[in-house]
């Protein structure tokens, strides 16, 4: 490293000080000053650090009263000096320069002085409302600001705290620290007994504070509950937050977010703690946890479900967190590939460990795998199913959305889609209607659209009954219901995942079931999806497609609206939508042909006789501008039906490639998709252009060991289990 | 190389043999056959031509009789096996296996049984309809096709000629080669007495055709004209084609393909009769129209002004070629960079060097410049001014559309403009309607939406006069006027163009100024936009923006529409906008905001009192979703005025960053902008949120020698010159 470490070795070694421990061990340090080359992504985040802290050791200490909203400017400050104060902290760790220490100290100071007079932040009802009584903070709108707040101050006072005087240490201790715990948790006791993200933060923050002043019982009260019954607290919170598969029932972004308090609290725990065996605990969730969260993305960028911005990825903090401490527990090679992709790493003896084995060339690539990830605490309220066909960043990746609501953050889209191919998201999901910290976007607050249309049923790839969204759009019913897994299934040529929803609206059952297959003959694996609804009451059935791309061809009858254009409906996120074009799908075959950057796709669709088909297009009724513009089919079964049964496929087909004047295979080669429905079975048969032909069979009845005999267009197919995919 | 050469230094010794040479050249061949270590570019493009000629190999000879237009299947099998019959040839010289010189013999006799008894191709007429009469084909659709074809096979038959018999020669010589020669040149004598790109591929196809089958007749034919007095031919096209400044007038993406068959010929004229030094000829026109090539893109994209597919860029095989003899004749390490961008070279001597060149590390950063591209045969016909603020391919880039029409595929968009910042389109250009080669878009064709919308003025960043495109879209009408350059001058702080423009309309002229300035408050730099119109009778002046982004922030009254959307009008494009919104602007200030990738804009627009804006969208009129969606402002002048003058000033600000949680200065550093026209100046004053004020100065004369004077808000103003920014 680039200085000498003065007195800290003495300063940190557990023998001769009391100086507490954080994220940042005796070893680690001993290892930093003993390196002759610092490897280059710890040194990225060195350089990064250095570059803030002396920023601000130019500027001065800036600790404006609280003001701001999130975006405002006391609001980004605060942010600011917590990285800071954790930077700085860092720095004087490993180089041992006192005036990095000096900076932390009257930063501390600062505040120290600041916080004592502090009422509850002014903008605090300006918050995004909550239903669900999330509290308010004092230097932040939100009480989870400051929480995180304090988990990045407590490691930089951490740090340094050996160099103060115990006067000093006395002052931010009783005027700072300790009153910003003991907000967070006693003052703020309906957040801090929750079992909820928020509350992870704020017992993160509490009992890291507690390690730094040495104080077992604010350690406890972090992790066995406030009432110290372990029925709150962090090892509740990792008991009930996480599915035994470690998926986080709101979904990828919110698991990103959510996982940082778990992994850096838990890692202080196991430097100060070590026999609690934290990342043992549960079957190791938190590796477990760590590792879906790699696992719920493509290139790099979450699935977006639920309220999610679509720009979040595998790069977030949180997630370079998380991966050093994976590295440290498990020194996993495939792990490297994704620090790579990060760019950066942490200041902890992990970060350095993580950034030397990439440089010394020992990544390898990351295995996206096929997995079920089950939700809820007991596994047991339907799953995120993740179909991939191969291993590859690339490769295509089928999502299906049979999870739990996933609280407040949910939207109501039981057994929707995604699809992502050869690097792209082929059939969309619109994820938030939010500008994170823009100010002029209600302050990068959830947009009043997000509540009209991004979480409506109808913003999304499954059925909506009666143009109303499922379950009326209220998450505490929906919350009591979820979808059963009825077979899930991974091969190298196909997987296949079937499930059926109840509840989601009065008197619906519908099961949909879908396919990924690798066919000799398509450029890239095609999806067949078949989706069945049956409703006591006689109803309307819509089935909408969202897609990415330039419509080129179709085939099947689709005007478009040439000079106007109106909005398709009233509520429930209809009156978000353009009606761009509308036809008659009638009995035949409808194929829609799309140019996603370099590749063609198609879906080849079958509704009931009868069905309609709607272009639309989001924009309507949207007076601040706040929604993106999205295609989509709506494909609208005939009104008063008691059932319908839609089947699609999605095939990817040809490549444009303008700068080499290249096209080929712009057409579909699926010539032919019938459908047919007999007793208890359904049969799709695709015919190919050059005359193979492909029949995908799936028992209406899940059972692995029942027999099943159907004749169809004089052939006899015949098959045990839920389904067979027969090949002529 | 991977393999001795057999007999080749002999057969293609000048000295005991007659064997042509067309790019290769002996000394390349000996330096291949020299060489340990294949140089990486080189060996990419090596093995891109191996894989291709033995899937031919394995596949077999594949001559149809040509039947499909563009994108189909036979004309898509000819272009390909052009290409293969050259690579087997180039293989064939660098390898020296026979079996890829008996494929490229197989392949051209199966061509010569076939190609006396063809026909005019039968979808001749189904072609763009060209009213310049630009001819057929008979292998293909177009005679340009035919032309490329032999330029490609010439050179694949030159390389194998001395392996065969007089024979074989003969019959491929007298049955293919000659009369595809023939065919382009007498045949199609109205094409290739043309001053046109097409006319360049059928010279370079003639005129190697003639050093290859040792016919200086042809070669003259090629170069002095079909009547052999230098007024058609390739040199007349060397002459006429390029303006002093080596730009190509229909812009970019015309330019790219049309230097193809420049340098190619060139080139093989220089290894065959270097007395000729074409390179040299008209102060080196053609290295300096390779450069202008470079020069006229971003971020590795042309410019997408006139018919231009936007995806084309450094990458397509023209350049490829051009910048391998950009770099035999300069060795210009900048070159290298742009050969890194390339991925790939071509498999010639020079090619090799290049390759060799970028493995020992020897690429610099291309210099992007500020430069006026003159346009027209004396560069006395307006051009194309490139403003950049910084020489990194990121750097602020403004392009000012001050040129002539450009032939038919110009569009009506004069004193028009382009704005890129931080590696994105801000201020954007819809290019051509097309999709290259997707048989179900016509073909591939231009699209009707081509004339009807893309061309059309209000299309375009400029001014629209009544609701009628420029010269009434009539491009012979228009190829007759062209705008004056008053003002052009680059500083590092400062970039400045003016131009006016007359005859666009009867009885109109207007006059542009744009500014590209670097502040020491701003992120980027911004620019300063000032159009004024005057017009003997009254008119409805609209000047439309089309940017790229989410509208984030508008102040000033723009109400959307929320439940209905109409088209805009009826004519020369109107009919394709939808109206989104639309708003008085009165006599304030507007200010709109988008964000674009991680930036944000601010539009502060000025526009004469009791003006209206319109949002729109593209498309209306749409049957075939033949168009892309672009958003865009139209500021409309009151009805019925003689003059106006619209004011806006662009400003990137701010930074918004989803994944770090990071958004800065989302809102207008810019409080106001003034604009006051006072006798022979205006002023456009920008007011500071901070306080500080930059007012530019623009005298309407653009004599470098005048004084001007004048008081503006009780202050002096005074300077020398056409323009002066006065910082406070």
């Amino acid at each position: 490293m680039k200085a000498i470490i003065l007195s800290l070795t003495i300063a940190f070694s557990t023998a001769t000080s009391a100086a507490p421990t954080l994220l940042v061990t005796e070893d680690a340090l001993a290892t930093f000053s003993a390196s002759e080359q610092t490897p280059n992504l710890f040194d990225k985040a060195y350089q990064k650090a250095l570059a803030r802290v002396e920023r601000s050791m130019k500027e001065g200490i800036v600790v404006p009263v609280p003001k701001d909203p999130g975006g405002g400017v006391t609001h980004e400050r605060h942010k600011e000096n917590y990285k800071i104060i954790h930077d700085a902290g860092v720095l004087y760790q490993i180089d041992g320069n006192p005036e990095y220490a000096e900076h932390v100290y009257k930063m501390l100071d600062a505040y120290a002085d600041m916080y004592p007079g502090l009422p509850l932040h002014p903008e605090r009802k300006n918050q995004n409302t909550k239903s669900d009584g999330i509290g308010a903070g004092k230097l932040f709108w939100q009480g989870l600001n400051e929480a995180v707040w304090l988990v990045y101050t407590i490691q930089g006072y951490a740090a340094i705290a050996d160099t103060l005087s115990s006067d000093a240490r006395q002052k931010i201790e009783t005027q700072l620290l300790r009153p910003v715990a003991d907000f967070l948790s006693i003052e703020s006791h309906q957040t801090f007994r929750r079992i909820h993200n928020h509350a992870t933060w704020s017992a993160a923050a509490v009992g890291m504070t507690g390690y730094a002043l040495g104080d077992q019982a604010l350690v406890d009260r972090a992790i066995l509950g406030l009432d110290g019954d372990r029925k709150t607290g962090f090892l509740a919170q990792m008991e009930q937050l996480f599915s035994p598969d470690g998926y986080y029932t709101e979904g990828p972004y919110y698991q990103r977010y959510a996982l940082m308090p778990f992994v850096v609290f838990a890692q202080a725990i196991d430097n100060n703690e070590p026999d609690r065996r934290i990342f043992e605990f549960r079957n190791a969730i938190l590796p477990k946890a760590i590792d879906a969260t790699i696992q719920l993305s493509y290139k790099g960028k979450f699935f977006p479900i639920n309220d999610a911005i679509r720009e979040k990825g595998l790069n977030t903090i949180e997630l370079v967190y998380g991966l050093s401490i994976a590295y440290g527990l498990t020194q996993a090679p495939e792990l490297l590939s994704i620090a790579e992709l990060q760019g950066t790493t942490v200041l902890t003896g992990e970060g350095y460990a993580l950034a030397k084995a990439v440089d010394e060339g020992k990544a390898k690539p990351f295995q996206f795998k096929t997995t079920l990830f089950r939700d809820g605490e007991h596994g047991n309220q339907g799953g995120l199913a993740v179909l991939r066909m191969g291993d590859s960043p690339d490769a295509q990746t089928l999502v299906v959305k049979n999870t739990s609501q996933g609280f407040g953050h949910g939207h109501f889209d039981k057994l929707s889609y995604q699809l992502y191919d050869g690097g792209n998201e082929i059939i969309t999901d619109y994820g938030a209607a939010r500008f994170l910290n823009v100010p002029s976007k209600d302050g990068g607050r959830y947009l009043p659209e997000n509540k009209t249309w991004a979480k409506q049923t109808v913003a999304h790839n499954t059925l909506v009954v009666n143009e109303t969204s499922q379950f009326k759009a209220k998450w505490r019913e929906a919350q009591k219901y979820w979808p059963t897994i009825d077979f899930f299934e991974s091969d190298a040529d196909v997987n296949v995942v079937s499930s059926t929803m109840e509840n989601a609206y009065p008197g619906v059952v519908f099961n949909r079931t879908l396919l990924q297959l690798k066919l000799p003959n398509t450029a890239a694996p095609i999806v067949v999806d078949l989706l069945r609804a049956n409703s006591e009451k006689a109803a309307q059935f819509d089935l909408p497609l969202y897609f990415d791309g330039q419509l080129v061809q179709l085939s099947g009858d689709l005007k478009m609206n040439t000079q106007q254009v109106n909005v398709l409906g009233n509520n429930d996120g209809y009156k978000h939508l353009w009606v761009d074009g509308q036809g008659k799908l009638g009995d035949s075959l409808a194929q829609y042909t799309w140019l996603n950057h370099k590749s063609f796709y198609t879906a080849h669709v079958r509704a009931p006789k009868g069905s309609k088909v709607v272009l639309v297009r989001t924009g309507a009724n949207d007076p601040n501008f706040n929604l993106r513009n999205q295609q989509g089919f709506i494909f609208r079964a005939p009104e008063k039906q008691k059932s319908a049964s839609f089947v699609s496929v999605i095939e990817p087909h040809g490549i444009y490639d303008p700068a080499a004047e290249f096209t080929a295979d712009s057409s579909s080669q699926i010539q032919l998709v019938e459908h047919v429905a007999v007793e208890a079975v359904d049969l799709i048969k695709l015919t190919f252009k050059k005359g193979e032909t492909v029949v995908v069979a799936l028992a209406k009845d899940a059972d692995k060991s029942a027999s099943h005999k159907v004749n169809f267009q004089g052939k006899n197919y015949q098959w045990k289990g839920f389904y067979q995919v027969f090949r002529q």
